[in-house]
């Protein structure tokens, strides 16, 4: 594991948890169905690298997302032995029922903070979302399984542009008021900024101060780890990324998708944050990640290596500067 | 020009020169030559677009290096009417001698402060450097042009690993003792991370208080803007750049070079930091960059767009979350 620079970067949480979402939220979007075993695999290396926290599925319609065709066979061959806890999303009561059986550690529901994009999401307004919820938090609360929450959307909206902080703050309300209070608050298409993600921090923190924030963050933009600067200021201690940065932008072909977990990783280890998560396994689990999907992705640290891999002198010819 | 998203994020400066360096740093090790009258068109759209601080050209070799061999010609054909500052590097009398004449604002020298990259990038240990950078600046007070003072791997170096706070600020001393104080702080293969930016911007403030600081970060480990972020709460108010990310890492194939310069802009100018630049107009020059390169570019916002450039709710599919 690299070693964290000396210090802590003053303001910053000393320990944050690392959520994986690649498994779910970077496949989904693969057009070529991932092998079972591959996904296992893949799921099995992040948790010996440390990471604790995965969506690992989604118990969607095999139909509608033949890529997680697999869910139930999935979690049923990831090491539990570690105590990492696994999650699915889960979009409606057929979903739950099945993420049940299953046996999954928490169920996610999720909804867009802009009416258009859940619209097109999902097909619903946001008030039926919510509705449809209470089906999925009653079957999960007769298997006693915790559900947790997602708000798309949250930093901006790609058919809408801003979103206005109070949608957030009502959807992070309503979710409370079921009983959701460990929230997502998802930046879909890259739209987060820090004085964005600063506002919308506070905002939360004030309205529903009982809810557990994670943030998920697009690097669609470039500046998906200065929004995790920033909210690591705000004191948020939960952050999703995806290994390797899996997974893209629906909106923009050439565009990055989720910020890479080995970035994420590597940032914060050398900023003197804890994670427990061993930079140079996870760096092998993005290759492998890489070479499951047969193309580039878009990690940083997996092509340069930790900080302090010093090359031979012999190695490199240098230009000037 | 992206409005700013309403307010300036505490405690970073209210205004910053963006530093374009692509049309030196970048194209350098392009092993193709790029046409002059390109190279030319390249850095009138940079001025057009707002930049005020450009990195033209090197006056080196040009056998050593023939991407730069026009280097006079560059610098004739670039646009002056609108006051942009135009540097370029130097390394020895005879290219200051050129420099004076093709008629250059400033002249950039440069060297590690790390002992093994020096060698290994002109042959000459550090206190060589030192030596050698006499006759320039005498050359360059003749002609009544200032000397700014560039110092390679000032985050870390390749083959040493981490560089000493105190080697860096020896150099710093040593260019304040020859009258040189624009300095210039590089990331060469990007071992920057924000507690190391913090401990240099620091350490300098103390020791050479009348040097202005430029900060040149490279986005390989991905924490380029990151560190842009604790430059910013540092108070620095220089950032070098690339358009497009122009430039690679020489220790790296795979790897990025230089942060973006238009992924730089989005951020300052969506935390409220004036930079004075149009990004939609650099996003076209990153974007003809990628034309003259003839392959993709690291920029993220020149595929994305702007923050709030909206989609047609009928252009694209989405899928769950």
């Amino acid at each position: 594991m690299t070693a964290p620079a000396g210090h802590l970067v003053k303001g910053f949480p000393e320990r944050v948890s690392v959520v994986e979402v690649g498994p779910r939220d970077g496949l989904q979007s693969e057009p070529q169905f991932v092998p079972t075993d591959r996904k296992i695999a893949l799921v099995n290396g992040l948790i010996d690298a440390g990471i604790r926290h995965l969506e690992v599925t989604s118990f969607v319609s095999p139909r509608a997302v033949p890529q997680m065709r697999d869910a139930a066979d999935v979690l049923a061959g990831i090491d539990r032995s570690k105590g990492a806890v696994l999650t699915a999303l889960v979009p409606n009561a057929r979903g739950a029922d099945r993420a049940a059986e299953a046996g999954v550690d928490a169920m996610v529901v999720f909804m867009s903070a802009s009416e258009s994009h859940n619209l097109k999401n999902v097909n619903r307004t946001r008030a039926q979302s919510l509705e449809g919820f209470a089906d999925i938090v009653r079957i999960a609360s007769d298997a006693d399984i915790p559900v947790y929450g997602a708000i798309a959307t949250s930093f901006g909206c790609p058919f809408d542009g801003d979103v206005p902080v109070s949608s957030v703050v009502e959807i992070a309300r309503a979710y409370r008021d079921m009983g959701i209070t460990t929230l997502s608050l998802g930046d879909t298409t890259g739209m987060a900024t820090p004085p964005v993600v600063q506002e919308r921090c506070r905002a939360l923190r004030e309205a529903v101060p009982e809810a557990d924030i994670a943030l998920h963050f697009h690097n669609t933009r470039g500046v998906g780890l200065a929004c995790v600067y920033a909210g690591l200021l705000e004191g948020v201690t939960r952050y999703e990324a995806s290994i390797g940065g899996l997974g893209g932008c629906p909106f923009v072909p050439r565009a990055t998708g989720n910020i890479c977990t080995e970035d994420l990783v590597y940032m914060l280890s050398e900023c003197g944050v804890e994670t427990g998560v061993d930079l140079e396994k996870l760096i092998g689990v993005a290759q492998e990640a890489e070479a499951i999907i047969g193309r580039t992705l878009p990690g940083q640290v997996m092509k340069a290596g930790p900080r302090l891999q010093t090359a031979s002198m012999d190695s490199v010819a240098t230009a000037n500067g």
